[in-house]
């Protein structure tokens, strides 16, 4: 599943023209004939990236003396995950949680942020980049494993379920099509079909309809 | 900065079709005209998305009666992070490490990993998710305290260091730019200019060059 900010900032990203810009950007902020120098574009055409990227909200702009200068102007985090039985891609934008707040701080503690000197920041901002990198292997960690569960979920459906359909209804519900319709449309089974699956695995308590809705899920 | 893997990954996922094919197939494998019929699109263009995913290593196929099926055949994820001061895109792929492995092994017992039945191991999973959710959520609280602690550091260095070639310089050994050389490249500065800046902030102390390495950085 992929959201609609996400859709746009991978569309953006897949031009490899707007990556050598931001790349550009993020090392310091430019005019747009010091980007067109720099990575040998035509400035009409730097201007046309930059206005999507600016309309996108990535980038912004300000005038200093004669010159426009952009820069980077968002925190943005996109995770895309590429499984056999999930693909995501989210954006996870400014505002942590306050949880995450506390969490953070006491990993600051943990880095012993320093008072103030040049030299202390510089550590500690090469320790911070250590500990993101080992958290990036986490989540992959994580990503993983969930794919193992998920094909031993896949064992258990096929030693419970007999029925092909019925199978393939389950594997609807588990990924996120819960009502009748949305199984329909994303499996290419017909309406009924999925209706009659559904009762034969609600009478033998293996799913469950959520209370005046028409919303299925597996009963726990 | 970006790597070759990931370049080709983020090309591949700016095309909405690719997208949807992954979409589709991360929820069943699929054939062809199958793909064709759910995405409205002609089998001579799905096949040749399909073939763009298998050359990435993205999606394999297999022959099941007279049809050949399509399914990912990967666990990648891709981080990417837009900051002010950073574009950071990196791909991790299949093989955590021995650490993350006991730690994600501690995760499993906190989820209370379930012996087997279909509705333990759905459960597990959907705990799984979340566990995922905060995680990512964490490292975009990282990322966003990375970049304040960063801001911080510009502080210092206009406050330790007057010169604006000198500045620019540090800067660019902050972000990366180890070598004159690079510098010189990434930051449009003449290559003598950064020589005379980095042998200035050598005599106080601010930087040091590798021994036999012509690689700078940042004195701790």
């Amino acid at each position: 599943m992929v959201e609609n900010l996400t859709e746009e900032i991978l569309e953006m990203l897949g031009n490899e023209s707007r990556r050598r810009i931001l790349n550009l950007l993020s090392k310091k902020p430019c005019y747009v004939s010091e980007i067109s120098y720099s990575l040998k574009m035509a400035p009409k055409v730097v201007l046309d990236h930059l206005d999507k990227l600016e309309k996108l909200g990535i980038v912004s702009s300000y005038e200093e003396g004669r010159r426009r200068y952009y820069s980077i102007n968002r925190n943005l985090r996109v995770e895309i995950s590429i499984t056999p039985h999930r693909f995501i891609a989210s954006t996870v934008s400014e505002t942590p949680e306050l949880e995450i707040d506390e969490f953070i701080k006491n990993m600051e503690n943990l880095l012993k942020t320093p008072a103030g000197s040049l030299r202390e920041i510089y550590k500690a901002l090469q320790e911070f980049e250590e500990v993101e990198r080992q958290f990036s292997e986490i989540l992959g960690a994580v990503s993983l494993k969930f794919n193992e569960m998920f094909e031993r979920f896949l064992t258990e459906i096929e030693k419970e379920v007999e029925d092909e359909l019925e199978r393939l209804v389950l594997l609807g519900i588990t990924k996120g099509a819960d009502t009748p319709f949305k199984i329909s449309e994303e499996y290419g089974i017909s309406y009924m079909g999925v209706i009659k699956a559904l009762k034969s695995l609600e009478n033998r308590n293996i799913v469950e309809k959520l209370e005046n809705e028409d919303v299925w899920r597996i009963k726990c």
